[in-house]
């Protein structure tokens, strides 16, 4: 069989073996308060700056994941992560005291798929047998980054969302050895559809989503019918509504799969959340916290996990160009031993 | 044989089958004009930024490395990619009209080896055949986003290096097609020694080179007179002194192998240079212009090449943090026939 471009299909086994979530004060009163391992109160936990209250996340988010898989630093053979931050610093300094042989990447906040499929394609090759996927997001620090000082108080847009102050960590392990496995990948595409308007990442990013599920379902000659879930990182409402008529177009209807981490993390009746949750922590959060339990105690079977990432930066914004866009594409399976 | 962590043997032919290198102005006055296969008037370029310059940059790189190897876009598995400019705008407005999946890397100066040793990971799985890895950097982009705005005319400090504006990009493919092939590779892990000072890169990473260095010269049993050269990314005439002593405390000496990237890609008389060239733009030009030219030529036959990256922020050295550092190794080998 001749391969799509970005396709992976694995042919060894590629287990989830640990998972952990950590979440901050807004994320831990929502929906998915019974499945966070960690909550950290208040917006710096301990930390002086809210960036090195970012970097500690992470690095609880590993650590938990760690003693869930019963494993300590020296025994992964690499880590894969990323952040939102100027030079994802939010990684840099969460990671540097572990001294695991570490691959920096960024993928905005399609991080945590991104992250499990390099991660995945380095198991593969049998050359590693651990790996740590791990990202995260924390409001505070994004809002003064990419908008506004949280101080000025700005009105927030209908269409804007709210970045989640989250981490996750995801341990995977070559061998038959836990309940979830990844099972095939598809690289995104960076694709921009000329949306401007950076309260408005959802349509950003509908397109790449939208790119990236039909490459996958026209490749594996799969329907939504063959999955459980399709979930997508970080749509929100706009974005959700848009993927649902970019998909129409091309014959695909998911509304009957689809949820929307974006869509899950918050209470829907705060009133701050507008068209949803979105940042690298949000869909780390959902997947880590409550997609993969779901998967291990198997209510979930079969998943496509769509994490988007909005490839923009407040420069570029500034400079009038448009938001280009990428969507990673993972698929995780359910069973009691690979096969 | 038991692997030690990071460190990959690759066991399938990973040949170099096209590179290429774009310079700007003052990078083509230098060493290197003979070898750049694309020189850029000015600091624009045509465009209407620096950010906008250097995505350019990097569009040229990976077409013209494309060209060398006669290869179109539609014919790339995967491109892995990244800058120095806040969320990697660089890549993803420079690589965003070539619909090639894409795995956005963050690697700061050590970006050229980095995207080469993922690349050729991917290609070790056989679910990938052809690869391009890219990265640059622009100097007028980086000084004010870093230190300051040109108009301010700061003083540079002696231990200060200079941004190169540049780019370079490596085409990999499966197979035994050229004369150079990227044999292993060593994974850096975040190594951070308490270096502040933004003006002294060369000694924030050259821990990290050594560190890399070491762990390889002793998995593989081999010492620098196995190799006929060992490039730094990057280091300058600061972090190269720096990193000698800490080889010296290893009772390793590469004196009379070494060479740094930084130290090769400007005249040394420029005396705006100072410590030496940096910025993930000038280990690339100077592998793509002229190391990669040296192996197939058959000048060079084996090289470790080791690109250094400081990773941190403006924000997170304003908020008083030391500068963490990584460096990714690839060796390469030049012979006729891959075994």
């Amino acid at each position: 069989m001749k391969l799509k471009r970005g396709i992976f299909h694995f042919k060894t086994p590629i287990c989830v073996s640990g998972f952990a979530a950590v979440a901050g004060q807004k994320e831990s009163k929502g929906p998915l308060k019974d499945d966070v391992d960690v909550f950290l109160k208040g917006r710096f936990f301990g930390e002086k700056s809210f960036e090195k209250a970012e970097s500690k996340m992470q690095q609880i988010a590993v650590i938990k994941a760690m003693q869930k898989a019963n494993l300590t630093a020296d025994e992964i053979d690499a880590i894969f992560a990323g952040d939102l931050l100027n030079q994802c610093i939010g990684t840099n300094y969460g990671l540097r005291e572990l001294e695991i042989p570490f691959v920096g990447l960024y993928g905005a906040c399609s991080t945590m798929a991104e992250s499990i499929l390099v991660a995945s394609t380095f198991i593969e090759t049998g050359l590693v047998k651990k790996t740590i996927s791990v990202t995260s997001s924390h409001f505070c620090a994004a809002e003064r980054q990419f908008r506004f000082p949280l101080e000025y108080g700005g009105q927030r847009k209908r269409t804007a969302q709210w970045t989640a102050t989250a981490a996750g960590a995801v341990l995977l392990e070559s061998g038959n050895k836990k309940k979830i496995y990844v099972k095939s990948g598809c690289l995104g595409k960076i694709i921009d559809f000329g949306v401007k308007d950076i309260s408005n990442m959802g349509a950003a990013m509908a397109p790449a989503a939208s790119d990236t599920i039909i490459r996958f379902l026209e490749e594996t000659k799969t329907t939504c019918n063959d999955y459980d879930l399709i979930l997508t990182g970080d749509l929100g409402r706009v974005g959700s509504d848009l993927l649902y008529e970019l998909l129409d177009q091309k014959g695909v209807n998911i509304r009957a799969k689809h949820k929307d981490c974006g869509l899950l993390i918050y209470d829907r009746n705060d009133k701050d959340i507008n068209s949803g949750g979105s940042g690298a922590g949000c869909s780390a959060l959902v997947f880590c916290a409550n997609i993969l339990k779901q998967l291990e105690e198997g209510i979930l079977k079969k998943v496509l996990f769509v994490a988007t990432g909005a490839l923009m930066s407040k420069r570029s914004n500034q400079q009038g160009e448009s938001i280009p866009a990428v969507a990673h594409l993972i698929y995780l399976k359910g069973e009691e031993k690979w096969n």
